[in-house]
């Protein structure tokens, strides 16, 4: 089971990377491996979370080389393909935990609703449509419980319809 | 002037498809060029709008056959990229105008921000983070307006920060 | 129809240029669309002799910014996604025309052929498989001859099964 | 380290399997992680090749779905970008070992070679350009031989300039 992390880089709070580096702690206790985008902020805490309690860790990169890599990524994947590497990190994963986050954490929240992927939200983005709430991002409270549901989800196969 | 419209695809109401028209129509009628994903729905709408009113049009296929392309398209950009060509198409406009739509308009606008493009909105999404409304979304009223506000924020070179 | 013109950057010689340029005027004569990559060396000479013959131009940009696009662009398509946007130059274009070149050149010439596009070379890459030379190039030795067989090959619809 | 193994997928012939098998079991040897493309042919017998000796497998697939995956890839990466996902195989691996291949196999090589990858070949492409042979492949007679070849190569930091 691969799960992505997806978050704040450089304008994460202190609060999200605590989070973070649960988040993938607690990915790696569920022995699952952890797909993020490889860089810093909350990419970073999720890798060395997840990094110190014995998983692996995969960062799918926007430039063209492996050194920008966080030093907790065992895998860096170089695309050179700047932030259209989002999307790679949502279809890669069989769930996604959103923390915090910024327009690209959005991009991605929406790549992964768009591809039917469970998406499991701390603190993240809030989305309202034709005048109601969308509530297809499952509302966790801590690390442990994001990871739950996501692992949940992933395990169950849920998927929607893509547009 | 190159302008973006984006939105639904297979799920438009006829009223977003109206207002998609007349928003190609107004994108024509100042003399910008339309950019849009090539494809069905609200795109086509936009397309056949700026088309009776004289324009031009680019669409940007996901596909690896330009014959996907909606009738309304002159010159259609082939990447076979599926919906990372979401990017190309907010990328190469000056300004966004975002018609209703679901994730993949969604994804569009997050990248447009992102990226620091003005997105102005016609009954689409609505954003909220930290417990804040969003209000990078420029709201207009009608077709007219939208583009109108499009094309001063394009003119202004409005950008802010990328993430 | 659109054709598409690929060569060299930096490296191209003068004489590489001058073709380009008359490449890209014979495109214009005949009413087609010129699509490349939209820098400097080939693509920059190709997009100034089309514009010089009354045509249109369009450029596939790496980057993330319209103004690096040479100032023959009309169109600027802008993907940030490096050098995968070479295959979005030769998946748009109807046949394809290389002069001289590098590496670059040459993975969209192999793009091109992979994609059963039509592929006239002039002084451009040769190729060989197996112990046989691969013939899928056709060779041209003027700018002239090189437009005419692209666009009769683009008329013809020839296509070869891709890989 | 991380080796890329590249080459034909569905007219791959009975030899180059063979030679993908044993070079995969080499990489394995070798302590490194191989990645590829992720579907049939060279790719499939080069993973499994791999497996046997206990290596690790990442598969770069062109689809949007981790299910297209031979049955030997250990890590899917799932781009739903098509063709475009070779830049990604190239810019991952520190070495390059080319097999045989068709035009896709081609494109790859001409990303590596752009990217300064140092790039192996086992009876696969031929090039030459203004007149010249281009002797950036380096030859191996044996997978043994290659996957030396490309370690060693990958372990010196071997580059050239891109273009």
């Amino acid at each position: 089971m691969i799960i992505a992390v997806i978050g704040g880089r450089r304008e994460a709070s202190a609060a999200a990377l605590a989070q973070a580096e649960a988040v993938g702690r607690a990915i790696a206790g569920r022995g699952a491996v952890l797909i993020c985008g490889g860089l810093e902020g909350v990419m970073e805490a999720a890798c060395r979370g997840a990094r110190d309690a014995g998983g692996q860790t995969i960062g799918v990169l926007p430039g063209r080389d492996a050194s920008e890599a966080n030093p907790y990524v065992d895998l860096p994947i170089v695309t050179g393909m700047g932030y259209a590497r989002n999307i790679i990190v949502v279809l890669s994963a069989d769930a996604v935990v959103a923390i915090d986050g910024s327009y690209g954490t959005l991009s991605e929240i929406a790549y992964a609703l768009n591809f039917g992927k469970p998406v499991v939200g701390l603190d993240t983005w809030r989305l309202a449509s034709g005048g109601r709430q969308d509530d297809s991002i499952v509302r966790a409270a801590t690390a442990e419980e994001a990871v739950r549901l996501a692992c949940e989800a992933a395990a169950g196969g849920r998927t929607v319809p893509t547009a």
